[in-house]
């Protein structure tokens, strides 16, 4: 064994050429992504008008264990991958626990987070396709961000609709997508039917994530050459962020680290996803007793207290069913500052492990996220984003058992962003002025009605 | 030789011990710093209330080439350290020149530049002398945020007076500083006798970097166990920033890199100093012939047209007398985003150098500035700070001439810090609403007239 250093860097040689594609080892698979009409699995051919082609493939492939990773891929992954596994040495001893806590640090790029892993493939495959340009929507910005990088690397036209109270509240986020060379259309716009529709009934508003995947979907669907791209939930999107796990399990293997815990933070589960991908590979081979925590927060509980059942991606209803731990496409999240993890639903992969029994789930309020995300900060540098700050606060939880029963477990963590751009939040709970937020059962059973009858 | 990786990262067995410090090889010193009544060399005993005793050591130390890297310091640049040296490739390939293009990134921590490595340095010595609050001045944010981060690792109080124009402008500083535990104060304040009389002659300013300063010198003198850091100019500052050029020179002396060409943005000449600095010895000890290049922008032109003179360090004249390149303490910079390189002044070793024929100084116009960032941004990911991108455009014109002469020369320049608390300058320069400015013969005259009489 080598010694263990700081901060882990795989070298060039040591970079994953295979994304991990999990659902060749499961026992049961994920229920297929479904049309809503007829209630039967949707065909590539369904979905070719919407999605670019590799894509789709992916997004069905079942079978292949491991997919190569396209050189061209690897060399835009080169510009900010590896990224480090880091011992939070400071954290540790912060907290007085026996624990080793390593975590994966993946906001050292521009867009501050994992979301550039899935953007650069989803851009290549267009490219590769002669697709021209491609429409996605973005609330937070991270995923819009991500992937006007990857446009302007690969040089591909994109228009993100962003949700327009949010392009008027992060005019930044809209700043560096454009400087990027991309469009950002804020949502909803007169620039599609939906969003003219949506426009005459409300002129006020200020749009909504579900209206802003409508009006993308309808540009991809009408524009020649164009198609649609997504930053979550989906299986080839989780399949793009196993290059996350597949680094940490080499870093690993290199050093004889044996995780007892890994944990992650989950929204619509990419991250998480990725993270976990190929260490439960092992674990369904039998390889390995590793526990598995996924942490989101107690005011958008889909995993604790959500419905496992079909339902759509989106608050529109327009998109295909994908079976999911989901507290329906009519929740409303609460004003919940943590943006990223104000999804409905959850990956349907990662709603199926945890289904069968793979996964923990565990939920956290908000001032208690932030109270770690701060000692995270103080500790070890980096300022966490408020996502990500729930995956520290789960790994601080598991820290301090082991300070309890003196057990020195070994905990990796995946801290998927920054916070750089959530100082708002940041300054709301400095000056105590953040609240919880729990939903009631009957907060609940409103968005358990929208769930359609399937 | 190895094969020379795309990103290259030291292991920590090569991380440099030792700072470099530079004024041990050079043929002739810097002038001393001057008292402004005495017109006498400051000692050691003048500078202590000011100042933190071991950093006065540093600042007047002219025999020790290297000095050792105290252990906790080491410890707190592994938490960000070592910064990668990268090669652009893909910049390489946009402009399409034969030249060899490396970057060293300086933007992987939350402060979002090399900053950091002089803030915790400054911070681990006055902790060790039994200092338990500190006090310095921020305007653009950066060198606030750096230090409030260095202060919540190693527990030590912190006042930041902060431009009042630059705290309303940029509250999310603020917020990332208060997140460290340090204390913001909108300079000028009602907590030092400089501040309420600039208030009661002029309730309504905005404040000034120089009143910033004042204020932050009276709080240190005035507050027991207290005293003032600051985070360029000044020869201990540029020691810690030797880290940057250590590094660098480590890995081309591993990797057989040989640079031709060595480029840097400057201010207040810290990055550009301490990146410069081993590479420097060398060429003093007549081991190599680099060029040199400090890149600065039109609009505050103190190396292209400044005199080499002495000078107050502060617009309000409070400090002792530098000799160095400068507009003169009363040149008020025009309305130039690229917030760091608005000193009137320039480090006085960098200044001695540049007067003794060892570097070569181009200055830019802003809008060629961002034009450059934006390629760069597009070409490599990441988003660099408009300071730095004053060093992308000197690179790439001398990629340019390459191409030109079709020989294939080594560059290293760099990026000391990312744009991301930058987005309203890149806006504008997208909206096509930036400007260029030169300031006329009489602009100088009138910063000229501010000059001290010694």
């Amino acid at each position: 064994m080598q010694n263990i250093p700081y901060k882990i860097y795989l070298t060039e040689e040591e970079m994953p050429k295979k994304w991990y594609n999990v659902r060749a080892r499961m026992k049961e698979l994920p229920a297929p992504i479904t049309h809503p009409g007829t209630g039967q699995p949707c065909t590539a051919e369904d979905l070719k008008p919407i999605f670019c082609d590799d894509l789709i493939a992916q997004e069905l492939n079942v079978t292949d264990e491991y997919i190569d990773i396209p050189e061209e891929i690897q060399g835009f992954y080169k510009m900010y991958r590896p990224s480090p596994l880091i011992r939070a040495y400071s954290l540790e001893k912060k907290l007085g626990t026996p624990a080793k806590i390593y975590y994966k640090f993946e906001g050292t790029n521009t867009s501050g987070s994992h979301k550039l892993n899935s953007a650069a493939a989803q851009v290549y495959y267009a490219k590769k396709q002669g697709i021209t340009t491609l429409t996605t929507e973005t609330g937070a910005g991270q995923w819009g961000t991500a992937l006007s990088m990857a446009c302007g690397y690969f040089d591909v036209d994109l228009t993100v609709y962003m949700v327009k109270v949010s392009s008027e509240q992060k005019p930044y986020r809209k700043g560096v997508i454009e400087t990027y060379g991309a469009k950002v259309v804020p949502s909803p716009s007169d620039t599609t039917e939906v969003g003219r529709k949506i426009l005459a009934q409300n002129p006020g508003t200020g749009g909504s994530l579900g209206c802003a995947i409508s009006e993308a979907i309808e540009m991809a669907v009408k524009t020649p050459n164009c198609r649609y791209v997504l930053g979550s939930v989906l299986n080839h999107v989780v399949l793009h962020q196993s290059i996350i796990g597949m680094e940490v399990k080499t870093a690993c293997e290199k050093y004889d680290i044996e995780p007892d815990i890994i944990i992650g933070c989950a929204g619509g589960g990419s991250n998480f996803g990725g993270f976990i991908s190929p260490f439960i590979g092992d674990k369904i081979a039998g390889k390995s007793n590793v526990r598995f925590i996924v942490a989101e927060p107690v005011s958008c509980p889909s995993m604790t207290r959500g419905k496992y059942a079909f339902d759509f991606g989106d608050t529109g209803q327009t998109t295909p069913l994908l079976k999911m731990y989901t507290l329906g496409s009519g929740f409303i999240p609460s004003p919940n500052h943590a943006g990223g993890l104000r999804y409905h639903g959850m990956s349907p992969i990662v709603s199926k492990l945890f289904h069968d029994g793979y996964l923990e789930a565990v939920a956290y309020e908000q001032k208690s996220v932030f109270e770690a995300a701060v000692m995270f900060a103080r500790c070890e540098g980096t300022l966490p984003a408020p996502e990500s700050s729930h995956a520290i606060r789960a790994a601080m939880d598991e820290a301090l058992k082991c300070k309890e029963s003196g057990e020195a477990k070994t905990i990796i963590f995946n801290l998927s962003g920054t916070g750089y751009f959530d100082l708002a939040a940041y300054m709301d709970y400095n000056e105590g002025k953040m609240s919880d937020y729990v939903p009631t059962d009957a907060d609940l059973e409103k968005g358990f009605a929208s769930l359609p009858n399937i």
